[in-house]
């Protein structure tokens, strides 16, 4: 646990399950919290208003909603409106991969951290119950922060060492939920679906319900969020 | 060289003297060129104009022009606009540092790269007649090319390995110069200043108009631009 309430902590914070759980999770260890939403034009942006909605009730974290159209890249299910969500498990790495989604944002998020004096940049991937994105995985990750070190003038300055903290890298879905429930995280605010229908409600079958639920299932607690 | 027409290329084109003559040796090696514009609401955003009139003279490029708002980020002198841009060479890396630009930079192209298959990104880095920029030199590079074959699709799936090319990266910048005007460059309308005056006419002063006038003084050649 950082004991150094100063410490400044950039959270990649898209409003679903497993960012808010982290976002949680760096607040317990003492960080002074600046949570980073990317609105990327993401088919799913309801999870922005869900990011609004999560930070409204927890006091002392800065939001900043960071704008890059990724739709003028397209070529994932969740950018490209001609290309359809899946509603069940595939195999292989699905459609709903975005092309070097997690380098962009990390990227993004370590340009806020120089600006603002911080070298504690927290992500939520997982890499156990997950889609199977090459950028949710710990090599992928471990490289990234070397990068990070290498890129930046504070890092090169011997300011300080760009750190990349996955808290939930290799917990199941189920371990997530507990942590974040002994967090005393709100899920019934979270937002994990890709296709949320008119009224605003998850589907239950794309790949990020399916993981949801199952790992509510696997935890042993109900999901509050009511599907289609 | 390369041989087959068909290999796609996409080029990072800011509009300037490095950028243009990347582009320039990408061509001449074969590619089928996409030039990549990154409109960051920089100080100096007459490079826009620069970058399209430069391509209105060269056919068969396709030209993309992708904006991402790096003022939102600030803590540089090129996207700040409170922060001067100095006028004359300083020691250390410069305030004209913009934050994880070329982390952001490369991050973007390797997503329109991987939408479009092409496995080859040229950048026109240059770590000899340069600012200092911690994100311009060889190690930075190798990195990011690493980084790219674990965070993508279709490296992972092994349909090929991501080449981030820098053909100038060990060339002073009086050979860049050379090298363009072996292939034909026209300078005229490449763009370099970080503060145009109002008529559009490059200052002089600052550090990418020091670098260019010492590299055509250098080269032998008269640069073509108008000085204030």
């Amino acid at each position: 646990m950082n004991v150094d309430d100063n410490l400044k902590a950039l959270v990649l914070f898209s409003g679903g399950l497993d960012s808010t759980t982290t976002l949680a999770i760096a607040k317990a260890e003492r960080y002074d919290v600046m949570a980073l939403t990317i609105n990327y034009q993401q088919r799913h942006n309801f999870e922005i208003k869900a990011s609004k909605k999560i930070l409204s009730k927890i006091p002392n974290i800065k939001h900043i909603i960071f704008n890059i159209d990724l739709s003028k890249i397209g070529g994932s299910a969740l950018t490209d409106n001609q290309i359809d969500v899946p509603t069940n498990k595939t195999s292989g790495i699905p459609i709903t991969y975005v092309p070097a989604r997690n380098t962009i944002f990390l990227s993004i998020a370590l340009a806020k951290a120089e600006t603002v004096n911080s070298f504690d940049i927290f992500i939520g991937v997982n890499a156990i119950d997950y889609s199977g994105y090459p950028d949710c995985r710990p090599v992928f990750i471990s490289e990234f922060e070397k990068l990070a070190n290498l890129a930046t003038k504070e890092a090169v300055q011997n300011k300080g060492s760009y750190k990349i903290h996955t808290p939930l890298i290799t917990l199941s879905k189920a371990e997530i939920i507990k942590k974040g429930i002994s967090l005393k995280v709100d899920y019934s605010i979270t937002s994990s679906c890709y296709k949320r229908n008119k009224y605003g409600n998850p589907c239950g079958f794309c790949d990020a319900c399916i993981l949801r639920k199952k790992g509510f299932e696997n935890a042993g607690f109900k999901d509050p969020l009511d599907y289609q």
